[in-house]
């Protein structure tokens, strides 16, 4: 049994932003190690026929955003839903993919940093200036992380990761994969820290 | 404020029967009351396109039944998906509106138990000599509950109760609306108990 969990998300995920906060401390809590998969919704959603929840019919887009408030609340995080939303966020999967390579112990600071900055105001998630800035914030090379978001070795990385991800049935952010066993949504932590305590139920 | 909290409901719904089982408990455990709120999904789905989760694309309709099953251990709830499923709940829904009046503090046992048969193996959820006959077993005027199947009334208080979900915004089953807050699915037992402990957050 591998020690390596897979967290499959989408930078643009409010619920996968929840769930990002948290997932590093839930999995090393038993001994785990978090895989970090970014890959993009766009691309998973056309397995089902799916769509952003807050482009659904109004009185359901509306609930998903009340509910995406309060379930920030609940978790004791900041939560202001951006305009415009949703945005496309490869540049900053591809920024993930780079610093997986070059500073892998960073890739959660990272991903818990640009949500938190997402989600709590204006800031340029997807933005290839904005990305290097925050990368230079945390003492990498964030020129690095600007020609990554062009390098087509981390274009094709995320093409085949998003193939990973729908051949692994994921179709959905977040999603954890923990002994093959699939976990969709932040509100299946409870079942998801059940099974890391306990080896399966 | 009142004391009551509403619970909308559809009695094939396999989310709705593991909320069904606990709701009256946690209720009372803050000082408040359950009114127990039948409707049928095939007309509140109608209002955001939704369907069936067995009856999605294969890959979620997959996942779906893996994870009621899983939600349901994690509960300590057996779960059995029917066959055939989904059905037609319309006969249950009325004896259920029937038994609001004839028995008002026997609904939650009523619900608890009939979805509980369904969800464990094979038993005639919506058959009307099934039904009289589970209300029979409860001591209760089971010729009186066949009746009210075919009664007009219940089926004109039905088709309201319908009507009434739809105009509060309901989409979905379970849903539970308290101090006009609205919690939908068993997954958000965690956020109602807290507004429940804390009048609101």
């Amino acid at each position: 049994m591998s020690n390596r969990i897979e967290y499959w998300f989408d930078y643009v995920s409010p619920y996968a932003y929840l769930t990002t906060q948290v997932i590093e401390e839930l999995a090393a809590k038993y001994g785990r190690e978090v895989e970090w998969k970014p890959m993009l919704l766009g691309v998973v959603f056309k397995t089902t026929n799916s769509s952003p929840l807050t482009m659904r019919p109004p009185i359901m887009a509306k609930y998903h955003q009340h509910d995406m408030e309060r379930s920030a609340r609940f978790a004791g995080l900041p939560f202001i839903l951006p305009k415009p939303f949703p945005i496309n966020t490869q540049n900053t999967a591809r920024v993930c993919l780079w610093m997986k390579e070059v500073a892998p112990q960073r890739v959660g600071e990272f991903t818990r940093g640009v949500t938190k900055a997402y989600f709590s105001g204006p800031a340029g998630l997807n933005d290839i200036a904005w990305l290097a800035e925050f990368v230079s914030g945390m003492g990498l090379d964030g020129a690095a992380a600007a020609a990554a978001c062009k390098d087509e070795g981390y274009k094709a990385q995320l093409a085949a990761a998003c193939e990973e991800a729908v051949s692994k049935g994921v179709f959905g952010a977040p999603w954890v994969i923990v002994d093959d066993e699939p976990f969709w949504g932040n509100d299946r932590l409870p079942q998801l820290e059940k099974w890391l305590a306990t080896g399966g139920f």
